[in-house]
């Protein structure tokens, strides 16, 4: 395995389909990647998913289940989620895989890092698109656009593989010396402390709360801050919140 | 469909099952490929192919069957032959698809071009790669290369659709659109205005200040934002202040 890629897990959440989860396993070791976790799998038909898997068992084999999103990647520094829907609002500033070939790679140089597939029919929900720092959409023909599950795997697994390559065979280092990221926890517990010290001082109110807090974290999700900056960050929050707490009436609307 | 891949013909010979005709056709509805040409194709279980190829179902019932590869390619003015063996000395000169594309596109503006494919168990023999005047072979990982018949027509299409999309102005790919950037005069607009704010809840002081400041603009500087999210930081820049203005006491050091 291309060291570049230990670091790399894919998180399939919701799966529907035991076969699916073999194919992407398959995907996974023909693009050298090998860690998988699954989010509340499917009815376990493991005969189905092994006979997809074909020489990729072992992938298979090793994967890891766990109950939520936020479970699989806790301890990463970087959650880059697919989505088949690059202009929906929400999926503002998605990016082909390509362009954020060398960028997974640079953080995986001392992070560990999650690229994460919704389940086959809809793919990845509003509220667990907004818990990815970056978005990454594939390129497909307007005519007919939905790839399979194993397929988004396979092509973005491919540009990974060939970055990784490229690097690996001397072409170039990192372009950026590694940052050691905020966890996805540390991450979490920023916006858990955001949100409500917002509300108090009456930015986040009514409808617009939601549309403001996703944008709010996509713009810090590209940020790919790191502790000391979640620590000031934290900071700040308590600061606003003590701030609306001193409020002598409501804020404005 | 983007011009530049109308003269681009699949041409997949003697395939086993017809469940991987259909996932191929799926794959090349995905990326832009409707002309799908079967050599001597397996006993037709039709059902299984049409469930397979989902919404490419027109590729699908528009195909061509012929006899050998020399009829499917009879028209052709490049043949390009895929195969998994990139080391045999048969294979010699065999490129990455992303190396061939350009070659291949710049034939198709004028010729009839052909993608050709080979059995699942075996790829295309000697014999039939001799026919074909360039070689592509996928880079996968080496600890297991063997990609199933659709995903190989997939990766292909994939930078095949990749570059004809650049060539058309990049217009036909929603998910490349560069992101247009907030001007430096806006985004020191933002600083201008937060730095007061955040002075006027206690959250800049004394002698930490300069160093907060500077992490603040070093994170959001990352962030690269644009237009939208400079306004919205705007906003709670003024929300602070406003909150600031109703303190009724200093804030705590």
């Amino acid at each position: 395995m291309i060291p570049a890629l230990a670091r790399v897990r894919v998180v399939l959440v919701r799966p529907s389909e035991p076969a699916n989860v073999g194919a992407a396993a398959r995907a996974m070791k023909n693009m050298g990647l090998r860690r998988l976790v699954v989010v509340d799998p499917p009815r376990d038909d493991e005969a189905r998913a092994t006979a997809l898997a074909v020489h990729a068992a072992d992938v298979l084999a090793a994967r890891v289940t766990v109950a939520s999103l936020a479970d699989a990647v806790a301890d990463c520094g970087l959650v880059v989620g697919t989505t088949g829907k690059p202009t929906a609002p929400a999926n503002d500033g998605a990016l082909p895989p390509r362009a954020l070939a060398a960028t997974i790679l640079d953080a995986a140089v001392v992070n560990e890092v999650a690229l994460v597939f919704g389940p086959e029919d809809h793919g990845l929900s509003n509220d667990e698109l907004a818990r990815c720092q970056q978005l990454v959409t594939i390129p497909t023909a307007g005519a007919y656009a939905s790839l399979n599950l194993a397929q988004a795997v396979l092509l973005v697994g491919y540009e990974l593989h060939l970055a990784a390559a490229a690097r690996a065979g001397g072409g170039s280092s990192p372009a950026v010396a590694p940052r050691a990221l905020a966890t996805h926890t540390r991450q979490e517990l920023l916006f858990a402390k955001l949100e409500p010290a917002l509300r108090g001082i009456g930015f986040l109110q009514g409808d617009g709360a939601t549309h403001v807090l996703r944008a709010l974290r996509r713009a810090l999700g590209r940020a790919a801050l790191d502790d000391d900056e979640v620590q000031l960050l934290l900071g700040l929050a308590r600061q606003i919140a003590w701030a609306a707490g001193q409020l002598p009436k409501r804020p404005p609307n």
